[in-house]
């Protein structure tokens, strides 16, 4: 590949006052070896990004190099690949990743977890090499083209992912797998009560009556429908487009005991024909891709009756648009996508909803994650004989860099509730927390009568 | 003005087959008159507009025609100007209020209240003229034309409306001059409770500590920064564009008998250099201009310290963005403007604040402006003498109008709170009740010891 020479006259460039580490994506690796080496090409990038914190790397010939101001705790890496400058350099957001993947990056000091956050802390600075902002520009402009989530690809993202052995899920998530957010009253919570408190805070929100016909968009593992059929009386519909968490919901309908359990569908929130008093769908709606907003709420506004009440519990971003870290689509979540408010916002305000109340979440996905994060850690041995070594390094990726997302508020969880009509929802919020009180007493006698 | 002849081979439109209606708005009365009468073009529009409801209409020549379906209460309206039907035919959007001011267009049968929530029910309906639809999409292609709202225009606009007669608001608000959406968390309150409960709602959310530097922008005439400083014990300053309300809200503060008064500004939000721990806005960022709300959140951000909260109570519209409606940019609130969600959350994003909180206050605003109304009917005469019989019928149309957008629930109120940091605001909102408590205890303190 030729070395790609900037110009401008605007900003006085010219080709030998480059600064080579602005041109190395576009050079091979050999052909700038020649000129400069890669290790001073690699030392001068990461000293230029890396401004706040400290962190030094040992790099794969035995050198070590330090990076930042000094602040915060001594964080240490360790490179052992002869390719993996040069990787950091031409897509760093994707290598980073990928290198802890393979087992080629190292931490010799301190946490992944903590290495990440230093990273998330200067991405967007100042001294962010112009080729990162530029990649991640055409990325942000083109991240329509990897949310065509039409029928076919949205069932393979979703099997990509959700499809995985039913085992590894019980090996972190809570006993009512429960793989989103949870609500922590109190940061000390552990994992069930948060979840629990999930369930009600949602179903408070939603003022399920006993029969009321409600339906999950994206029900998972059939916590959410258990719940609502069982402690609210609803006569609640599921649909999910995994064959793992169909089977294992209908399985665990079929032994509810419940007189009404909840009824599981296999099916596309596109394919859904039936009206409903009620809809939620909790951490389903990062996958619809954002060419589909539209078509999103438009179905939810006609599967609602003209008095219901949905809610909808969604990843989002605080910062403007951008395109999702690209190790997360292509290991994690392919066709995944964590809107911004202002990406959603048109698409309900063009539906005819109205929306009635916007929750904002924020640290309590952090904890979530951190849950999980340790009790994956924690069954490391048993999800590597699942799988690899290589898998379990590329989950403990996933879950430390997510966490370290909301850990900096970068992230959150919206809980946006939308109605049909304007007087859907009482006209103050202390409806909420009233609920709430009904509900922990209704689950008490809804979950002591399961264990005689 | 030669008639303008539609043509498009798309849809087989030929000259001879245009519908008179959708021409006439380039068509001069006389020139039309010649060949279909003004009164059957009008008959066509109306008949083909109001298709929901029903409403008679005596013409000024003394004929009746009928529209809509006949469905809800009977309404009728008389045309007492030859040039209404033309006006109305038009730009009816404006025409309605000016013939209503003027004295034009009476209702006979129901309230103007009614006929305008008629009106608001079929606009953007199918049978709507292509000429209105036309209007209204330039209109909102050009909205931001109108709200270049710099330094100058910023003050002219406010003086426009807000340095009327003091004696006119003292007619129809609340003893505390409340000049927003109240909260009515019961609809059989009266005004001055449910003024009284919005000042302490939203204090609530601001987690107003003993001593807080709090910055009120747009202040009104100074209630809530005197709730703040006498419920709270903040040190608060107001800062308004108009004069009669700096100087009603300067003379509250000397009379307070607080030890620590607000102090009040005639200052633009971009002219305040200092840094706050609270900020709040009620009811002014429908004056900021859709041009100008980057620099209003980049202010705010850079006024607010790093553990601070601000809250922004604003109009908002549930549908996608629109103009205002002329009669109200004309008459009532030159430069003003309802955005949508979809328009806000862009420049906050940009901004570096992180929205933790977005209450939509439904209804609320309806009750609100439904006693404002009735009080100005009730002080009819004296607002008479203050001004002149055009002006009454001027505001009736405009308090009648806003109150119909939101029992309709085209617009709302938003209530937004922003951080810079993620952890300001505790995790779970049950901190508000347990504020609005703490105050209502404080209140009665704050207050008995001003009546001996």
């Amino acid at each position: 590949m030729a070395v790609f020479l900037l110009r401008g006259s605007k900003r006085g460039w010219a080709a030998d006052k480059l600064r080579a580490a602005e041109v190395v994506p576009f050079a091979s690796a050999g052909q700038i070896a020649g000129k400069v080496p890669m290790e001073t090409l690699f030392e001068r990038f990461i000293c230029n990004f890396i401004r706040r914190g400290s962190l030094e790397i040992d790099m794969p010939s035995g050198r070590r190099i330090s990076a930042g101001d000094g602040a915060g705790p001594p964080l240490a890496i360790a490179l052992r690949d002869g390719t993996a400058l040069s990787r950091l350099l031409r897509n760093p957001e994707l290598a980073f990743g990928e290198l802890h993947m393979e087992g080629a990056l190292i931490v010799t000091r301190g946490s992944l977890f903590d290495v990440i956050v230093l990273a998330l802390h200067n991405l967007g600075q100042k001294g962010e090499a112009r080729w990162m902002v530029f990649l991640r520009k055409l990325r942000t402009r083109l991240r329509r083209l990897d949310q065509r989530n039409n029928l076919l690809r949205a069932r393979q993202n979703v099997s990509h992912h959700y499809d995985l052995d039913a085992r590894l899920y019980s090996l972190f998530l809570d006993e009512d797998r429960q793989y989103s957010c949870a609500y922590f009253e109190h940061p000390e919570w552990d994992l069930e009560t948060a979840q629990r408190a999930k369930q009600r805070h949602i179903a408070a929100k939603l003022l399920v009556g006993e029969g009321a016909r409600v339906l999950d968009i994206g029900c998972g593992f059939g916590g959410m429908a258990l719940y609502l059929a069982r402690v609210c009386g609803a006569q609640a519909t599921g649909i999910t487009l995994s064959q793992e968490q169909f089977a294992m919901a209908s399985a665990r309908a079929s032994a509810s005991g419940l007189d009404r359990p909840p009824e599981f569908r296999l099916q596309d929130y596109r394919e859904t024909g039936d009206r409903f008093a009620r809809i939620v769908s909790v951490g389903m709606f990062e996958h619809v891709g954002l060419a589909h907003y539209g078509e999103f709420f438009s179905r939810l506004h006609a599967m609602l009756e003209d008095d219901g009440i949905a809610l909808l519990h969604t990843i989002g971003r605080t910062d403007p648009p951008c395109a999702t870290n690209p190790f997360i689509t292509k290991y994690i979540f392919p066709g995944g996508y964590v809107p911004a408010l202002s990406e959603i916002m048109p698409a309900i305000e063009g539906s005819g909803l109205i929306v009635t109340d916007i929750e904002i979440l924020r640290l309590h996905y952090a904890h979530t994650l951190r849950h999980w994060r340790l009790r994956f850690m924690a069954h490391h041995d048993e999800i590597a004989a699942l799988y690899d070594e290589r898998f379990c390094r590329m989950w403990e990726f996933y879950l430390a860099a997510s966490e370290a997302t909301f850990c900096l508020g970068q992230n959150v969880v919206f809980q946006i509730q939308l109605a049909r009509s304007v007087d859907a929802v009482p006209m103050t919020r202390d409806y909420i927390a009233r609920e709430e009180r009904r509900l922990r007493e209704a689950e008490e006698a809804a979950f002591t009568s399961l264990c005689p």
